[in-house]
């Protein structure tokens, strides 16, 4: 799993600051997590494949984690997509977009697929053999989710060493790694548990942007091997933060603590800010396994 | 007069090119001409105060032309701007920008107008003492206007070493510049020719992007000082230009000359074009006062 930040400030876009987008790749998906302006800029630089992105999880509508999306889905289509595209995001995000298509008559040739969501609740969004993504409720001045990615449990490891000892042939392999034993010519049953070993255990991923201080995130990410947290601002700034319903870098960490991640990241930093590094110095106050997010940078679990 | 170009390549933003804006300072006025995405930034790489602007004339509502806008107008708010803003541009462009506001629950603390467009027909969208600002029909694939900016004939300039001669009182100056002829005390009269130099010519600029070859423009621009034509495509892809209803460098060019203009300046290049020289090299072999434009040059008149 590899999470590419591609912008991780508040706000408005600056010459050396992007809003909020990040890619994931995760069991052969990269799925964008939202889409402030400049983000297929951001995408280029990065070097992250266009063609490759087929979900995009929208967290809110607010224009720095959402206005680059009109020219992402424009720039698709110029670019010849047919694959579809499955768009996840508050209720209204399908309204938005077409109506801008619309007025410039650029509908897609590729199939548009809005997931539209309003539920308080958390919710399965995607699912296959290997992943599932459901949102994170959070609390903002907007209907706001956040994402949580999960690996599911992989197939058992090949013991290749004991399979050669048994002799065992390779049509059985299939069935080994699915857990099941091997009875052999003989009538001799040789148990899984000699033939293969556990599998690696399934990451989770936790998006937390943008939200107040919330509690209630708390057993909903318990656990999770990564959690990208907000905090827009520092403790001295508290008040704003709880005007604007956004996270100081010591909430992020009280989150990350009671919920016992393993590793937290910050980001959604206010340009008011002239360096990130005091937002690292308070949370590890809190929380040791901190790091801070800052665009172009990637985090591999 | 001093034109900033900020971006000025067709389609999708990329590393290094962005999609179409201008910044026109005229008499005073910042006038923005298009908008497309990651114009905010634009203007900052470009030193351009954000508060100084107050119109914004959008040519027509593809995203490379207009996927700024929403992010621009949440900027200013955010900077806590205060002075009303102007928006110029096609049907349909205040449904659009008001229902992101909506979405997002942010709308503007200061009052946004919106001049919808869709007259076929050349319009007087702004005029103040010193400049007029209205409506070029172009011809593409959604309404289309491009620009023309007209400087009103100023007040004539003072002859300092006259008015000495005759030792006119400064109480004066402000008659003379008008163009009125001065009775002395001894009920001589001084012709204002003696009192005054003409004022300087008013120069015009004209913005037309994007559009396919329209001699119906020639006598719209006619004897501009500035003529910012489109040139999408060079000859080798004219059937290309003339399928999207775009222009080649020579059919700007053709313009240009057949209108008499002094200056033309190329741009909305095709990003399938490794270099822009050719543009040049295509258009000088019909009209020899022919500049390329480039994302951060500015042109001075």
């Amino acid at each position: 799993m590899k999470l590419h930040i591609l912008g991780c400030y508040a706000a408005t876009p600056r010459t050396l600051t992007n809003p909020t987008a990040q890619v994931l790749e995760i069991k052969n998906h990269l799925f964008l997590i939202d889409c402030g302006e400049g983000t297929q800029v951001q995408l280029r630089k990065n070097k992250i494949k266009f063609s490759r992105i087929t979900h995009i999880f929208i967290s809110h509508l607010h224009g720095d984690h959402f206005f680059g999306l009109p020219g992402l889905i424009s720039t698709f289509r110029l670019l010849g997509r047919e694959k579809e595209l499955h768009i996840y995001g508050p209720e209204g995000i399908k309204q938005a977009i077409t109506l801008l298509l619309k007025l410039g008559n650029s509908y897609t040739n590729y199939q548009l697929i809005f997931h539209e969501l309003n539920s308080s609740e958390p919710e399965l969004l995607f699912e296959d053999t290997k992943v599932e993504v459901s949102t994170l409720p959070l609390d903002h001045r907007v209907y706001t989710n956040g994402f949580l990615f999960r690996e599911l449990t992989g197939e058992r490891k090949l013991n290749v060493e004991a399979t050669a000892k048994y002799k065992i042939d390779k049509a059985y392999f299939s069935s080994i790694k699915q857990g099941k034993d091997v009875k052999l010519e003989d009538g001799s049953i040789i148990s899984n548990a000699e033939l293969s070993f556990d599998p690696p255990p399934p990451k989770k991923y936790a998006y937390c942007s943008d939200t107040a201080f919330n509690e209630s995130l708390i057993s909903l990410v318990e656990g999770v091997d990564l959690l990208y947290h907000e905090s827009t601002f520092l403790e001295t700034e508290r008040h704003l933060a709880k005007k604007t319903k956004h996270s100081t870098a010591k909430q992020a960490a009280t989150i990350a603590r009671d919920a016992n991640v393993h590793q937290l990241i910050l980001g959604h930093f206010s340009t008011r800010y002239k360096s990130i590094m005091p937002f690292k110095e308070e949370a590890i106050q809190i929380f040791s396994n901190v790091e801070l997010a800052d665009d172009g940078k990637t985090f591999i679990l």
